[in-house]
């Protein structure tokens, strides 16, 4: 879970279907370390479990973890992959959740991976999705005992607006989630995750609690 | 890396091939904490350099980490997968190492993973690595790019005793590594990679210089 919407609403929908959630907080070195406090109020408003887990990943190589790099808008570029992926970063997130779950004998994954708007990360495509799964299916106890642990990524087809509707209908608190990539004080409304968070808002024609404008 | 003779003959083939290594040690709360001792000295040996990264896997579900089991010998015993697999082990350190590699741009990942005698490890047979190989190719950057980095496992087909002639061929300093899974002051000839190791130095007629016989 990051403290953005799209986890928060996958946590909210987990529940709902009746799972039991342990939700996975991953510390990284992430510039925007607000959506980590953000990801614990969430857990807490959902009164879950959660661990966080530090992960050192180099500092280098993305704009999220690279200080020396500024977070820059790629809204509307004609850029395959933008300079915020994080190399094998749902890889090594997926990986260690497996861990966990063979562990915990959990019976599935909820990752808020969705293709939509960043299609340019390529460990969001419903085909990396595909393949990690055949990998769990091959490579871990459960799997090769036939019960593999299932990777669910409920919003992979869903764009911001209809995630936002079905977060809405399940009551998520919008209010405690952080998505803006620069982590300051309020959403800087300029980075590609402030973007298409206002753009959800105003397709899903709801207000986010977040922006306050005169 | 992991201060076991398979992946010390690895290194020094991956050098052999003239790749420039950069070695990956896992401290992931293994009872046999002297492998991390014996994996920077074979990295030192080779003049190459090692980060040594840390794990928080969950210290249960795996004799190999939780102090409260016992390491019992599992060799000869009709069981499928035997109770020092750590869940998801070897696919955590490919997804690090994936990242590593990306960030790095190197062009290859070697893991010492063989399916021989350890057939009851799925992380360590082909079809798991096809799998990873395949996640590779569709989930990260330099996948997509129809550049991925290679995961190989050299050692995969052969057995212990094919392993160990080819490290005493490439000057392996088999002194510095360590195999034992309880960690002792000397090895303790019980444990399933004792067992393993010591029937491979027999195979291969070479004398194990860490056992000392009167």
């Amino acid at each position: 879970m990051s403290g953005g919407l799209d986890s928060a609403t996958v946590l909210y929908l987990a529940q709902s279907m009746g799972y039991n959630c342990l939700c996975l907080i991953f510390d990284y070195g992430q510039r925007h370390r607000k959506e980590l406090r953000a990801a614990r109020s969430i857990a807490e408003s959902a009164s879950v479990e959660y661990e966080i887990i530090k992960i050192a990943f180099p500092q280098r190589g993305s704009s999220l973890l690279d200080k020396r790099l500024k977070v820059v808008s790629n809204v509307g570029k004609d850029i395959l992959i933008p300079p915020t992926y994080v190399p094998g970063r749902n890889i090594v997130f997926l990986s260690y959740a497996l861990s966990f779950a063979e562990i915990h004998k959990a019976q599935a994954i909820f990752i808020g991976a969705h293709a939509h708007d960043y299609s340019g990360y390529p460990d969001c495509r419903p085909d990396f999705f595909r393949a990690f799964r055949n990998m769990v299916r091959l490579g871990t106890k459960t799997g090769v005992e036939g019960k593999p642990v299932h990777i669910l990524a409920p919003l992979l087809h869903k764009n911001k607006a209809q995630i936002i509707r079905i977060g809405k209908r399940l009551n998520v608190p919008f209010e405690l989630t952080w998505s803006c990539y620069r982590g300051g004080r309020s959403p800087c409304r300029v980075c590609d995750s402030c973007h298409y968070r206002a753009k959800g808002f105003a397709g899903a024609k709801l207000r986010d609690p977040l922006i306050h404008d005169r």
